[in-house]
C-alpha cells in the first residue's frame, strides 16, 4: 500500500510535514473516529461529518440509506479527511504561528457494501472497535434496520498524511523578540460514563480515544 | 441573516436536530477554530482542514497564497464545515447508537480579501480572537509576509446547524434490554503552556476553547 503520491495527494505546502506510508496514515485514521466526507451536491462541494473506521487497507463509514451524503457519495469520487488538532503553536511573529495536528486525506470512489451479511459484519466491526465486547450484548439488529443502513468504503491507496508537531520554528533573527512563545497541547478527553437510568451491567469499554 | 433553508442546507435526516437561526450557527462556529473546507480538484471533491474565525455575518480562513486549497477555493463554490464531537451515546441497539455533536455547514463562493490593509486587519482579528492582546506583542508583520498570505471568506447566509445532544432515544420496547446504556461526554482540553526556551513575559491568554 505504500506508494508514491499522486498529483492530488502530493502535499505541496510544508512538504516536510507530509507522509505517504501506510503505517503513518493508518495510525492517524485509527486515532480519531470523526471524519469529514467531501462529496458533491449539484456539482458543488459539500462536507459532511460522520464516524469512520478502518479494516485493513480500507476505510469505512455508514449512514442511513436515505441520507443525502450517502446517496451523493455512493459510486462517486469523494475525499475522506480525518484531523486531530493536537496543539497551539505560539511563535514570535504572526506568520510562524501554527497548530500541531495530524491529518489524513483519502481520495477515491466510494463503494457501497451491498451484501446484507457482509454489511452486518462491517457494522459489528465498527461497534467492536469503539466498544469491545458490546455487539453481542445489544438487542440484535433486525433485517429492516440492516436494510435501512448503508455502509460505504474507500481503499486507502490514494492517500496522504500531514503532521505538524513540536515547538515554533521562528527564524534566528526573531528568537530574541520579547514575547512568550511555545506550545499549548490540546487533547480530547472522555468524561465519566453517565448511565441512562439504572445501569444494567458494567459501563462499556471504550477504544479509539 | 435568519432565513429559510435552501435545498442544500435543509437538513433531511433527523431534521429535529436542525437549526437555521443565526445565533445557533454562530455559537457553533465560535466554539471550534478547526474547520474543514470542501473544494474541488479537477472536478472532484477535496476536504482540507484549516483554522477559521468569524467576523459578524462572515466566516474567514487564511493560508499561504501558494496553497492548493486557497487557489482552488478562491472565487469558487466551497463548503466550510465545523464539527465538535461532544459525546458517545450508547443505546440498547446498534441502530440507536450515535454521538452527540454540534456541526455547521456554510455554503457559498469563497471571496478573497485583496486589499492589503484590510487583509492585515483580518489577520489581526484572527490572532486577537485566539490570543487576546497578542498581536501588538509580536514581531510586526512584513509587507512580504502579508503578500504571501491569502484570506478568504464566505457570508454566513446559506448555512445550517445540526446538533445532537442528550441520552439515547431507544424505543420503549428496548428499554429493558440488559445492557449498560448512557452517555460518555467528550471534551477538548488544553494542556499547560510549555515555553520554548526561557519565557519572555507571561504565558498568553487563549480563547475559543
Amino acid at each position: 500500500m505504500t506508494k508514491a503520491p499522486t498529483p492530488r495527494t502530493r502535499v505541496k505546502r510544508l512538504h516536510e510535514k507530509a507522509a505517504y506510508d501506510a503505517d503513518t496514515i493508518k495510525a492517524v485514521l485509527d486515532a480519531q473516529p470523526l471524519a469529514h466526507i467531501g462529496h458533491l451536491i449539484d456539482g458543488a462541494p459539500a462536507v459532511t461529518p460522520t464516524l469512520h473506521w478502518r479494516e485493513g487497507d480500507r476505510v469505512y463509514w455508514h449512514g442511513s440509506a436515505a441520507s443525502r451524503m450517502i446517496k451523493a457519495a455512493t459510486g462517486q469520487p469523494v475525499c475522506l479527511t480525518v484531523t486531530l488538532l493536537d496543539g497551539l503553536v505560539l511563535a514570535r511573529s504572526g506568520l510562524e504561528h501554527s497548530v500541531n495536528f495530524r491529518s489524513v486525506m483519502v481520495f477515491g470512489v466510494a463503494e457501497a457494501v451491498t451484501d446484507q451479511a457482509a454489511k452486518a459484519r462491517h457494522l459489528e466491526v465498527m461497534m467492536e472497535q469503539m466498544y469491545p465486547g458490546r455487539w453481542a450484548q445489544l438487542r440484535p439488529m433486525t433485517a429492516q434496520e440492516l436494510k435501512a443502513t448503508a455502509v460505504l468504503s474507500l481503499p486507502i491507496s490514494e492517500a496522504s498524511a500531514k503532521i505538524g508537531a513540536g515547538m515554533p520554528t521562528d527564524p534566528p533573527g526573531d528568537m530574541d523578540w520579547p514575547v512568550w512563545a511555545g506550545l499549548v497541547g490540546i487533547r480530547q478527553v472522555l468524561d465519566d460514563a453517565q448511565p441512562d437510568g439504572t445501569p444494567k451491567g458494567p459501563a462499556p469499554q471504550i477504544r479509539r480515544f
